[in-house]
């Protein structure tokens, strides 16, 4: 899918003397082979790749900040990549410049198990955070589908299936260690729980997508491990009754660990891929946390109200393994409806609407994906009014991939309609800039404007990205 | 007491075109006589009051947007006044300037009770937006003690009792109407639960004190009322049992509502206040909301780690009225304290910490207290590493003062060499200024005052507040 922008060809190569002096810094962690740099230049996106002139692979906040401060002083834009899995075409160097990759920051800095707080580089995984914790009986919820890092997951405000219980990284996310864009080290935060000192640094820096500064280290909130974890997963014969099961149970204040939705294309999906024998309806996966007994109480009463909106074979799966087996599939459904169109991408969306609205949203946005012959699944976070759509196209067929942009646009326009918002988790990157200004108006975003004209008076952060300059 | 800065009776009069401006929109609304400008020029903290050269009272965001416009044509200072509650000199008119009192903006706009929403006018309190959700079966949690505005909670980034359960101003906003410093009208957010759609302009607004924008109209989240609540009571040898059972509690993951400290001179103070024959010792005071099984679960749990810490007294009051009174009576700490020491006014201070060191710096701060022969109390939202300090001072008492000032000093000082914050919920305020430079350091104040600079050029939004120009 191409990009009216600037291509990456048409760069000039970086200045002789920013390389030299990058290149006293990383030595063989600069790299300047396409290769590496067609590697940085993409993500999950459906986009083409878009080339930084230079990759260099960082160890420490320090040398972030002095390649920061290099580029800086020479006006090259500065990428930050994490782990690549963005959705919106975040790191894709639309103007050149140099990537920095930090996935080699994937050091603890500390555990405080007392505190229920976690200090890691950027470059740590999620996964990889839950590793290190597995013997301290805490956890880290936050976990969008793919194994992204802690930075991206910081920078592009993430959440996945266990917001609706935990939050987001919005309100998981205590401190930030962050480069500025003239190439300082500051800190956003205490470890402490709540504070009311001065300017919320941290969000302001969560969900900025790197174009405010680099996200280097990261404070997170843990929880205790539930004492008991049981799932679930019934069909229903409607997508309206799936949705309307979920309303009714977040109505009810039942404090629900997990709820998925997965329409009937999605089931298939992972049927195929994962061996799984799902009625191919559309289903709901729920997941409750809790003590032995309130585990057993919340899923009584969800046992309840699903059948109340005519759900069957609601099956239990409070064997570890059986669980496991069944959110590895709904994490596998991205990969699994590739495997629906051989050689497609995915253009992938997604939008957050007040609960009261989500069937409507889903159900219009089904019809609109039917009408226009879509190879798709729609997939959500539905307890938070959250839901994906996944569109494989040919992304060298452009009718393909308009058929796919109307759909979205559509989907964002009837989400902003609803008072909901153009994307719930996946961010702006380059390809929601125009909804951006849709769902915030003029107004709003010129303030924007004015944090990051203030923040990079020079537009390097990862320029071209959130909002134009 | 006194602060450094120039007194309101120097300041220049409005410029006669701006006044008469003012009146044309508001006519009897507005006021210039000395005591509604001496009201509106104080709050609770233990400041004299600093005036504003006019006070108007709004009745809408266009009027709050037209005196804005008017105010920065002008170059004049605005100052946005809710109830009048804070406690570190928010309200004072430093520079004079115009006082917006927006109490009569007391109107709900929108409750959306199948969302767990609601949108209300910024003046509209507290416990008024509980009394308008009464027969919806929901509520609202944040409960700072005193009957704040939602503008004025959302601009201090205020929480409370209610807090370790259900998060504070900063997680349960959604979206707010403001007025930027040029009399623009913004909507920062959607009433989506989640977005991650561009800048967080919600949360740089929620605690930013009236310095870069007017906060006009406020998008809560709501929470179903439990299906059960219990309250109990019980007493400890020392203050660290009654800290350490907390720590315990929140390190089980167990979901309590509220916990509250209050050491031994704070149940005096209640016990004389509100009639109450507590054991004169340090206190815990728990809530528990669930589910009927669900709550007796907690409370057991937690009786049970009470124990453990030598508590004694263990009482429940599952009564509405019993729980009331326990409450009510925890609420009024602040006045029954001011009665102690009859004329004095509170320096109320507070501190975050994690909860690890939550004994430590407790210990340490009531030591101190006790070595300057404080009339003192402290009280915490311990569940959160949150404390108070209530120093009843004779504020014409230059060295009664600074040793108040002191003992605030040390503590801050103590708290962040702990990671913890110079503030949990009061705010910065005009008082904690210094201490808001020694948290963040220069690099992040720099930050803070390139974000004040973007958003209020001129700065005449509450200017001399949170950071120095």
């Amino acid at each position: 899918m191409n990009h009216p922008v600037q291509s990456s060809v048409l760069n000039q190569a970086l200045p002789e003397s920013l390389l030299s002096a990058l290149l006293s810094i990383f030595d063989e962690r600069l790299s300047t082979t396409h290769a590496v740099r067609e590697y940085h230049g993409r993500d999950e996106s459906s986009y083409d790749p878009m080339l930084p002139d230079a990759v260099v692979f960082a160890q420490s906040t320090d040398e972030v900040a002095a390649t920061v401060k290099l580029c800086h002083a020479h006006g090259v834009p500065v990428i930050p990549y994490g782990a690549g899995t963005s959705l919106e075409g975040h790191v894709l160097a639309l103007q050149g410049g140099v990537t920095i990759d930090l996935s080699q920051m994937n050091q603890m800095v500390a555990v405080h198990a007392e505190d229920l707080t976690a200090t890691a580089q950027a470059g740590v995984t999620r996964k990889q955070l839950n590793r290190e914790l597995k013997d301290s009986g805490l956890f880290f919820p936050i976990d969008p589908g793919a194994d992204a890092s802690l930075g991206g997951m910081a920078a592009t405000r993430a959440s996945g299936t266990n917001a609706v219980r935990y939050g987001t990284m919005r309100e998981n996310t205590l401190a930030l260690t962050v480069v500025t864009a003239d190439g300082r080290i500051i800190k956003t935060g205490t470890r402490a729980r709540k504070s009311s000192a001065g300017y919320d640094l941290t969000r302001v820096f969560v969900g900025s997508e790197g174009t405010l500064g680099i996200i280097t280290e990261v404070t997170v909130k843990l929880y205790p491990q539930p004492e008991a974890i049981s799932a679930a997963v019934c069909s229903f014969p409607s997508t309206s009754d799936a949705v309307n099961c979920v309303i009714q149970t977040i109505q009810m204040g039942v404090p629900i660990a997990r709820v998925e939705f997965l329409d009937e294309n999605g089931v298939k999906a992972i049927n195929a891929h994962d061996k799984l024998n799902l009625p191919e309806q559309p289903l709901l996966l729920f997941e409750f946390h809790g003590s032995e007994q309130g585990v057993q109480e919340q899923a009584e009463l969800v046992q309840s109200i699903a059948a109340e909106h005519s759900a069957v074979g609601f099956e239990w799966a409070t064997r570890p393994e059986d669980r496991s087996r069944l959110w590895t599939a709904r994490h596998n459904a991205y990969f699994a409806l590739l495997q629906m169109r051989p050689g497609a991408r995915s253009i992938s969306t997604d939008c957050c609407v007040p609960i009261s609205r989500l069937a409507e949203c889903i159900l219009d946005t089904k019809a609109d994906c039917e009408k226009n012959e879509m190879v798709y699944s729609i997939i959500g976070h539905v307890g938070d009014g959250n839901f994906h759509v996944l569109m494989m196209v040919d992304p060298h067929d452009a009718a393909d991939v308009a058929k796919a942009e109307g759909v979205n646009a559509r989907m964002v326009s009837r989400a902003l309609a609803m008072d909901g918002t153009c994307t719930g988790e996946h961010g702006v990157g380059l390809h929601k800039m125009d909804f951006l200004v849709q769902e915030h108006g003029d107004n709003a975003i010129d303030m924007m404007r004015a944090l990051k004209h203030a923040f990079d008076p020079k537009n390097i952060m990862n320029p071209g990205k959130i909002i134009r300059w």
